[in-house]
């Protein structure tokens, strides 16, 4: 049986002329749109791309209900679900756009349901978007890694003492919920920390020390962290 | 005195359709182009973003000496030449796109152009590209980072040991002028790796295991490394 192919596109983190050229030709080309979202309303990945590429409002649209949570059973049954309806799309041989915001490789929800569909034998493939962390140094004018540096980028919704002592530049993601002791932790340590709040998004805001760092932050933070004697 | 704006652009790791919108317009709108290479034959930022953007053909090229050496004199008298050329045509009023092979926050040559431009009251701006490391995940469709995984960028001409027992996915990156002691380490240590030679560029090569890795490989090459009893 033909199948279709699912394309796991990353569009960015906000800004809509970040997508790429492949990107906006493969949202053009196929004739089905899905999202890890119920409503396109909600879905920042989706408003993005339909900025850059209008006519994906005229596609049919599979909304994907992945709530955000660690409950493994919870996880499971949504993934399969998830599955199942963009694989009856795929099954007509229909080519499907998921799409991701930041890039599909990179802590994306759809890599879950793009690995299950792989190995139902149906092919799949990634294209890339600008992650979020390359895209707030670019908006600070600032390098986010050069010479011998290294780079590390940590999901802070976990532990991060350990990881803050790792040596080069340190990203930390998903900070959100916690950035009262994630400040607290930086202050204590003396690093030199810059962030990014909605980067590319309506709202943006820019903080350019540890000082500054607000404890009521939304979901779409990033900080970059170097050590240093004291925060500039 | 009006200056033009120095626009730093990344043009992705090889596949003219990983350019961003807003990388293809802004080489459409500045008058200059300029490369990190005496000749446009040579700079592979150039070979990619022509095939986008034929144009760039037809306009005037700064073509700046940036060598790869560690010796801090030379590279310290070809970063000041550098500057002398950006700035002469900067302080015409004339807007330059300077090329970026991968993303321009990324270990780019051009990150100490734009430092001592920006120093110089000169506006500077930096427009994001694909880095290889995603596009290298894309390539061979499997996730870059996933979950609660850390993600650690390493250029392994320096020392890797240490680096490779950091919890989570290991990207190795310039690691070819010693791939048969970075290959013997990974060996050893009974690590997972995945390599792209010359993503989406001509003589592009996947190897999916630390045993095919081939001592000769060249300059672009990436290397994907994860835990493991033994390699896959």
């Amino acid at each position: 049986m033909k199948t279709g192919v699912l394309y796991n596109i990353g569009v960015g983190p906000g800004d809509p002329e970040l997508l790429t050229l492949k990107a906006v030709r493969i949202m053009r080309e196929c004739p089905v749109i899905a999202i890890p979202q119920r409503k396109k309303e909600d879905c920042v990945a989706y408003q993005i791309a339909v900025q850059a590429v209008p006519e994906i409002a005229e596609k049919p649209c599979l909304c994907l209900h992945m709530p955000m949570t660690k409950d493994k059973n919870v996880l499971e049954a949504c993934h399969k679900g998830a599955v199942k309806i963009l694989e009856e799309t795929l099954c007509q041989d229909q080519d499907v756009a998921l799409l991701t915001l930041g890039d599909s490789t990179v802590y994306a929800t759809a890599l879950y349901l793009n690995e299950r569909v792989k190995q139902d034998g149906i092919e799949t493939c990634m294209v890339n978007g600008i992650p979020s962390f390359c895209a707030v140094a670019a908006r600070l004018n600032l390098p986010l890694v050069s010479g011998a540096e290294q780079l590390h980028i940590i999901p802070a919704s976990y532990q991060i003492e350990d990881a803050l002592k790792l040596s080069g530049v340190k990203v930390l993601m998903k900070a959100a919920s916690k950035m009262g002791d994630v400040k607290q932790t930086l202050l204590e340590g003396g690093y030199r920390t810059k962030m990014v709040e909605r980067c590319g998004m309506d709202g943006e805001r820019l903080f350019e020390s540890t000082e500054e760092i607000p404890e009521d932050a939304g979901y779409y933070s990033l900080l970059i962290v170097r050590d240093g004697e004291k925060s500039e």
